[in-house]
């Protein structure tokens, strides 16, 4: 099982204080450019791995989903978003993605925020999320940029002059990350761009859009203080779908 | 007209003593993970941009391709590259990869080793590289990494232990970077990985393979000096096709 890092006390208190947890979507400074890569959503039957609150749950029935289930390995996170709305087409389940299973072709879309770094046996999960979706359906999901995760010890270094550049290590050496973020020894996986791109080609993806993201020229006028984020990417978007059947 | 750097007395030079100069493709350290990225040669009609002394070219024949078209810039390389070889089946043409214009679906594939980092306008290239292949065809080519040419001022930071870091900044802002490599003033256009990876979408590529290249193992024990090269890869290989004639 994943570490359920989400279920720490120290964790969820501080999570629950981040922007993206007291405004939702908008509170996401990357959430414009993912929204940005999201096939129309009327009528569609859409998976949230890793749903936490149900920001995005709410939204997509908001915008037209028929249906959403959402996710998660977080007790806490659920009962919040289970406690946030009554809407009977939003399904919530607990469930650790590592062992997580759908219904065969029962998704149009399969949505991830900020999740799929926490997975060990990511080549299983999208696996399984292959099957669940539907011909031509779509999988679109962030993570943080392996240029985020890949030090050793991350953090900015501030010359002289107050220049920062980001020391990168240990980029092609893949595998976990304990960091204290919120909570002491959080563990994410470290993977390559390569390996993200090519185990969604093997899995029976393509590719069709990518994003490294960081602030663009109107957010930096409303936060300044995100300035460095143009230095290194924080976040890799990716937007690939289920080839049409043959 | 991109800068014809390799015509400069200084480079020339320089470059000429490379291993990758001297000793040819195996001579260059990602050439084993490009080579295996190839499709079968056999009968295949080649184009090779940026083919300088031609070593491609000649390993291509040798492998079964039916012609082979090198193009390059410089003179210098090119005259070196034709008195390597009086194969009829490999054409040597003198161009500027800027300007560069093939006939339509006349081959199978395309292949670069090094020479996209230095062209300013890549999307009206490779718009011309897709309708020179014929449907199904292939492209297969190597850069600078990203992580390599995003810098303004590239190089390794050395702790008082020897552990190396590669401190990274300007990732985000795409656009030309002078460097000194073997010349002052080498100029070579960043972009992200992102950005080739949409622009080869947009272009009618289907992407297949990307690989950022760092030494194996197995290299390590021969070259222990390139250790340093395992914490930011130095090479982004892809692989794409053009789609089949629908």
């Amino acid at each position: 099982m994943a570490q359920n890092i989400y279920d720490n006390d120290t964790f969820f208190e501080g999570y629950s204080r981040l922007p993206r947890s007291v405004e939702g979507l908008d509170g996401a400074p990357e959430w414009p450019t993912l929204r940005a890569m999201l096939p129309a959503l009327d009528g569609r039957r859409v998976l949230d791995l890793g749903c936490g609150f149900g920001w995005f749950c709410r939204w997509a029935r908001q915008n037209g989903a028929a249906s959403v289930l959402g996710v998660d390995v977080s007790e806490r996170m659920l009962a919040r978003a289970k406690a946030e709305s009554d809407d009977v087409a939003i399904t919530y389940a607990r469930a650790d993605l590592e062992d997580f299973q759908a219904g065969s072709a029962a998704f149009d879309l399969a949505y991830s925020s900020l999740a799929l770094h926490y997975i060990a046996n990511l080549e299983r999960l999208i696996a399984r999320v292959h099957a669940a979706l539907v011909p031509g359906g779509s999988l679109i999901f962030s993570v943080e940029h392996p240029l985020f995760t890949a030090p050793n010890h991350p953090g900015w270094s501030i010359d002289a002059a107050g220049h920062a550049t980001w020391p990168v290590d240990s980029y092609l050496d893949e595998g976990p990350r304990s960091t204290d973020w919120l909570a002491k020894g959080v563990i994410k996986q470290h993977r390559t761009i390569a390996t993200y791109v090519n185990l969604l080609r093997r899995s029976g993806f393509t590719l069709s859009h990518i994003e490294e993201w960081g602030p663009t020229a109107e957010q930096l006028t409303l936060h300044p203080e995100w300035a460095n984020e143009r230095e290194r990417p924080s976040f890799l978007l990716v937007a690939c779908s289920r080839a049409a059947q043959r």
